[in-house]
């Protein structure tokens, strides 16, 4: 295909028009927080509970039901002040409000969770997994306020992602859209990855590439480090040495951002984004790699998405992330 | 992010309810070709018009006008039986539908065209570039009825290509999402493009690409061929000797069709397609180059996809394929 350049640019919308309260559940196989949250991501309660002290699925509603009820009492609200319920869950299905071999909760599946939960509310639920649910936070309370197309990269254990294009949250067949960790970045001699397969790029931008990389410099280059003298380096260990100016934890964040800009400027390709965001543990290290990535992505990016395409640090306080996050995909119910 | 398989599936839904007639309008620089067409892909009447012929943009949409008034005569209908326009036309942008630095058209752009098509025939008019076009007329008419998620990729001169996520075409900002023909296949000594980076797809699967694989394996191999009496090797000519069983132009779609698996393997990763169709003239050879396409495709593609997603070769017929495009793009406006 041939291009022409164009310099007209689409109005930005102006953000989601407010809607009230909305309840986000943090679901994990030990514990289940959850808060209370306004338009604007303000968290006015919160509250968690023991996800194994329920002997059934159906008694965990109700136990959640009477907690949020509780909750609730301290600051003069009610059941009827939420307008929607949203989910973040492991191993849910989108559309169905399912969860499915979730072999990390105490019940066994298949769990109608949604079902259950709008049933015993009396309103609205939605439930997505991690990286779907962190991308509506950073659509309704974070940095893509007024974006209506960016991909989020979630830089953790694993690399996850999500995709937002005009405006909508792509999910594909089954749910399983956004999967851009498990994106071949190096054909040939890739890292073996936990998947099967070889060179994906999360053997290279997760918490443990990243650890992979540094240990690999350390063997490769002369230079001292305070990261010889640990045992076991993590992510979080390099993160760190950078900070200090360490020459093998830059190095390693140069090329990890080196393999991140090359994989962006492909991504670029698919979706056309206003926007790259980065999230989780490795994310902390961003103004370490960006600079390399953004060399990488400039080279490889084609000349028709030049200056069109920003590079973010997630803009949600991680402690809340997840709960935002999940108040987020009950927000995107009633918008 | 860790897996777990599970076996639901969505619901297909049915196909877009009935909805009348539509004009489709294949504009181009010094040929415009419209069709009234049915709700099944069915053409009713069609017409077509020089381009040049008209002074000014303006008069142009007036003698167009004209033009669809005596077509639609011939076959006892007239234009209040059309329920919407859709054009498939270089350079133009979706959201605004004004085409905008199309050097090939007789006019200075821009050039407002769904909004003077609007006013002139007085019912809702669309726009959109022939990939976008094409997916969609696979969507109304073609192979891809009922599918919610697939991509579009044509194979001709460049490789261009439309993705369709969520059952929506996705345009992204500035209606640029979709250049998969530009993401790099080969990082490292990859063919040049026309683009000035190197080693995107368009350079290995488009009629060009093929044509340069067929000069190299007449180099490397010694198998003797037909292709070697010719002075200039086209696409067409290897997949002519391909059909007769020639040696070289096997091998030349196998190397194809190694490149193109590869590639979508990763697309698959992005937007969990059910359906990849092929559209174009190197798509006439499908059947050469799908059996090694189907093995790398295979072999990179993460297991969550596993015989989830199917290949297709178009099913427009060929010589009204860009008609049927252009009168989709309308379709989907009253859909």
């Amino acid at each position: 295909m041939q291009f022409k350049q164009s310099n007209h640019m689409k109005d930005e919308k102006d953000g989601p028009a407010s809607s009230g309260l909305v309840l986000g559940i943090d679901m994990g196989g030990t514990h289940t927080a959850y808060a209370v949250v306004g338009d604007k991501g303000d968290i006015i309660a919160r509250g968690s509970l023991d996800t194994t002290a329920s002997p059934t699925f159906d008694r965990f509603i109700d136990d959640l039901y009477d907690s949020v009820v509780e909750t609730l009492k301290t600051v003069n609200l009610d059941i009827k002040d939420l307008r929607a319920i949203g989910v973040g869950a492991p191993c849910v299905n989108h559309s169905s409000g399912v969860i499915e071999g979730a072999v990390d909760l105490p019940w066994p599946s298949p769990l109608p969770l949604t079902y259950k939960l709008s049933n015993r509310f009396n309103i609205p639920a939605a439930a997505d997994n991690d990286a779907n649910a962190a991308a509506l936070g950073e659509m309704y309370y974070g940095v893509c306020r007024n974006v209506e197309n960016f991909i989020m990269i979630t830089l953790g254990t694993g690399v996850g992602s999500a995709i937002v294009c005009d405006g909508r949250l792509l999910h594909g067949k089954r749910g399983l859209a956004g999967e851009l960790g498990h994106t071949l970045i190096r054909r040939d001699s890739g890292r073996p990855c936990s998947c099967g397969r070889y060179g994906c790029l999360e053997t290279y931008a997760s918490a443990r590439g990243v650890a992979r990389t540094a240990r690999e410099y350390l063997e490769t280059l002369n230079a001292p480090s305070p990261l010889r003298d640990l045992k076991e380096i993590t992510a979080k260990d390099v993160g760190e040495a950078a900070d200090k100016g360490d020459l093998i934890a830059s190095e390693t964040f140069r090329y990890t951002g080196k393999i991140l800009g090359d994989a962006c400027a492909d991504f670029a390709a698919f979706s056309s984004p206003e926007a790259i965001v980065f999230f989780g543990g490795v994310a902390h290290s961003f103004r370490h790699f960006e600079p390399a990535m953004r060399e990488a992505f400039q080279r490889n990016l084609l000349w028709i998405y030049n200056n069109q395409i920003r590079f973010f640090q997630s803009g949600l306080p991680e402690a809340d992330a997840a709960l935002l996050g999940a108040a987020a995909v009950g927000r995107a119910l009633i918008s």
